[in-house]
């Protein structure tokens, strides 16, 4: 066990924590709120969707977003592509990198997209070979890797399969994500352990979400395990689809609070990134689920 | 490292969690939150506070909560007594066990009871010694153990010496504060095994606070260091007087989701303690603070 020295965030409040936000929230706030967090340090921002309106309205505007950008040196902005069309729309607005979205669970995999796991991986494939060719890195994302809503436990093996078979397809990072926040720290280090036979450590990216209260416990464990790459939202954006009213991602400002704790870089300016938190959340009348955030602006 | 087979929590709410609350909750509310606690398996239930109402005027019905109680067997009721004034009259409501309150930080002692910490150590003697002579337990707490709002960091060495003569004094356990929730899992084990040196680890327990969304990691932490009783409150009912607006106690529900997750043995019944959250936030109308309450209640 030996924490990492240095963790990147990979900030995905513009996409993850905005997709199933009700009310259209104009381009131009999301554009501040992309600038705001890159001037607060985050150097990885996961920035639009590149998904039929029908499916996500709140990313219609995502040409305009991405080409919106005002873009920071050592910034990566990118967006989620989850078929050859969003992807060659993605590449046409200058996209850094782009992201993929696979399930460890069967019956999600089909609830969500329509399809069978493996499946959806043969779906990625002309994504993965046309990104390559654009010279543009690819992220793949594993939904439900401690628990589904359908199916409920999910055994750490389907998770490192299909962590493996999109690695092994070219995703550059895999990141592993407890969609429904059920996980406790003891099942995510055994489901990371049973990765980390298949994908290389400094791969993996935990994507974890608080609807239980136990993210950054969760964190912490994955954390002594060696993960050097987290998934947040700024404000703890994102509700759980699953559980109204719930939390859904870990809150950007609650884990560089833990890395600042536990003597590990991360590059981010908490003040800044709070302030942001606090701002977007007052502009589209949200309530700031970053303890910290909150913590912070009562002082 | 080795996690213990069992957890005793001790639940603050009916005190810890509602004596700042500013408007008066009838007597009759708070017995019913100690029956429905005892009904959902918590064993150990500080019940009121014997100070002074001109302090704690929510507390001022503590002879009525204290005597009113349905006993169960196998639960403690306790009570916090600052002062021999205060224990005398616990003991004619016949409390079983009480607790007396210091702290890590001289500051904190000064501003929060007026005197240094070795005065308020000495003005325990004569509660334990009268305690003694009644058969009844002692608790005690060290407030600020992770961090003061007027001096900030403290020594964990300055947590062990006052946990050592609250013990040396007759305290059958001491409870480690983090009062303003500023801690973090690395420094939450380095206090502990600093404190754990002078009084051993089974007179150890938890109290620690999430205002920065850190009690459940810095929890588990300390559980990986065998700590095995841990202070909650339902619902995370107390809000943290150094941040208006901000949390105070972790949610006992948090912390039994996160234990049966574990494997560790509570003898809770989340869904009747998570039911009991949903039941006394409504009642006072307060917002649950607790995410596993929140998430169960929206199923």
């Amino acid at each position: 066990m030996a924490f990492p020295q240095n963790v990147r965030l990979v900030e995905v409040g513009p996409r993850d924590g905005l997709q199933n936000e009700p009310e259209p929230i104009g381009t131009e706030t999301k554009l501040a709120l992309i600038d705001r967090l890159g001037a607060a340090g985050l150097t990885h921002i996961e920035a639009a969707s590149f998904v039929s309106p029908k499916w996500v309205p709140q990313m219609a505007d995502h040409r305009e977003v991405m080409q919106g950008l005002t873009r920071r040196q050592g910034v990566t902005y990118s967006a989620l592509t989850p078929n050859l069309r969003g992807l060659e729309a993605a590449l046409e607005c200058g996209v850094d990198e782009v992201a993929v979205f696979g399930a460890a669970s069967e019956a999600f995999s089909q609830k969500n997209i329509n399809c069978s796991v493996a499946e959806s991986l043969e779906r990625f494939a002309p994504v993965l070979e046309r990104a390559r060719e654009a010279n543009v890195r690819v992220r793949g994302y594993v939904s439900c890797v401690l628990g589904c809503p359908y199916e409920g436990e999910i055994a750490p093996a389907k998770v490192a399969e299909v962590s493996k078979a999109l690695y092994e397809m070219g995703c550059y990072e895999v990141s592993l994500g407890d969609t429904i926040g059920t996980g406790t720290p003891l099942k995510a280090k055994r489901m990371l352990e049973a990765v980390a036979r298949e994908v290389p450590m400094d791969k993996l990216a935990a994507h974890f979400h608080d609807t239980y209260g136990q993210a950054l416990a969760n964190l912490y464990a994955v954390l002594e395990e060696g993960v050097a790459v987290i998934d947040s939202s700024v404000a703890g954006l994102g509700g759980c689809p699953y559980a109204k009213g719930a939390s859904g991602n870990v809150a950007s400002e609650d884990v560089v609070y833990l890395l600042d704790g536990l003597g590990i870089e991360s590059g981010i300016d908490l003040e800044a990134l709070a302030a942001t938190g606090t701002w977007i959340t007052q502009t589209i009348g949200r309530p700031n689920r970053s303890k910290v955030g909150v913590a912070l602006s009562a002082k």
